[in-house]
């Protein structure tokens, strides 16, 4: 039974494979594209592929990067004296997003992983210890993600970072922005408590 | 305020403008397709690029088809008394899922709609009469949206057929397939009463 071109279909399975679009949403996006070729689909398809062929991790902090180095890495503004280990390069975006740190990244790339079999070398933890030997840094900020995963990776660098001396520190706990204690979770009004600060 | 490059943020910025996608869900999509180069991004920015460039309407039905004329217009064992009238390609390919129906399309492209103005001629309903003076058919199925839209446009085409005598059809009313009447709503359960069969 015919349904689509066998090139749209072979299209709408690679459309399909993205997180967040399951084979009915590629289905609607193939269609949409089919509908906008020379406005929306030839400009996706050549982003696209100029992005693939451009983009590289950053050699210094694995930051996605069109050039050896990434735009932070390169930058002189950016101080050498703090770095900020994310598990993923969507957490360094969510920071710069966020603003407030003006230092470097260096980005782990996943988190340890007994299940997955995923031990310190592929996470460039060995980088990360070479680079504060190498650099002159004097704080690691440890800014995962307050999972098991997370925190379990970021004992084991602070661990790691215990011989050099440098000074380790995670991101604060607590109530966030505009948050409501009535739907919060015990742990986060557990750990709001343990930081409460003097006014 | 760095955060990707700038080539990234134009395929994020790309990318959101797909159905179903927003600008989170993009960023998402990207930096899967970015951790996935040479696996995922090269052949789906391959599979888009060809596709745009192949894909065209049918010049009979309005399929979308990578040759002048599509598959099912082109199947010379498809029947050619009876044409299916739908209002986009999304529909055309349901009714081919669904399997049963053996005859030709007539794709639409829309539906009547005088706040947007789109009349007949934008929705290829002159080409639908001219097919019908034309071909040898015997019935025309009208297999459109039971939303207003959908039954308004059915209603335009339905007068727009009778002077050439064809039989025009739509497709039956009643209660879904595993549908629970206590959850169906009350136009659908008084349609399906106004369609009861003998069994």
């Amino acid at each position: 039974m015919a349904r689509a071109p066998g090139e749209i279909e072979a299209l709408i399975a690679l459309m399909a494979r993205l997180p967040g679009l399951g084979p009915r949403s590629a289905r609607r996006a193939v269609l949409h594209l089919l509908k906008k070729r020379t406005l929306v689909m030839e400009p996706l398809a050549q982003a696209m592929a100029r992005v693939a062929q451009t983009a590289r991790d950053c050699r210094v902090c694995g930051n996605i990067s069109d050039d050896d180095l990434c735009p932070i890495c390169a930058d002189p503004a950016r101080g050498r004296g703090v770095i900020c280990v994310v598990e993923d390069v969507s957490d360094l975006w969510a920071l710069e997003r966020a603003g407030g740190f003006s230092g470097r990244y260096h980005v782990l790339g996943g988190t340890l992983s007994a299940l997955d079999s995923v031990g310190p070398e592929a996470l460039r933890i060995p980088d990360l210890v070479d680079r504060i030997a190498g650099e002159s840094v004097s704080e690691v900020i440890l800014a995962l993600n307050a999972t098991v995963e997370g925190q379990t990776t970021a004992h084991y660098i602070a661990e790691a970072l215990a011989p050099s001396g440098v000074s380790v520190s995670t991101l604060g706990r607590g109530v966030p922005m505009g948050g409501e204690l009535d739907y919060l979770d015990d742990g986060t009004i557990a750990a709001a408590l343990a930081a409460r600060r003097q006014i």
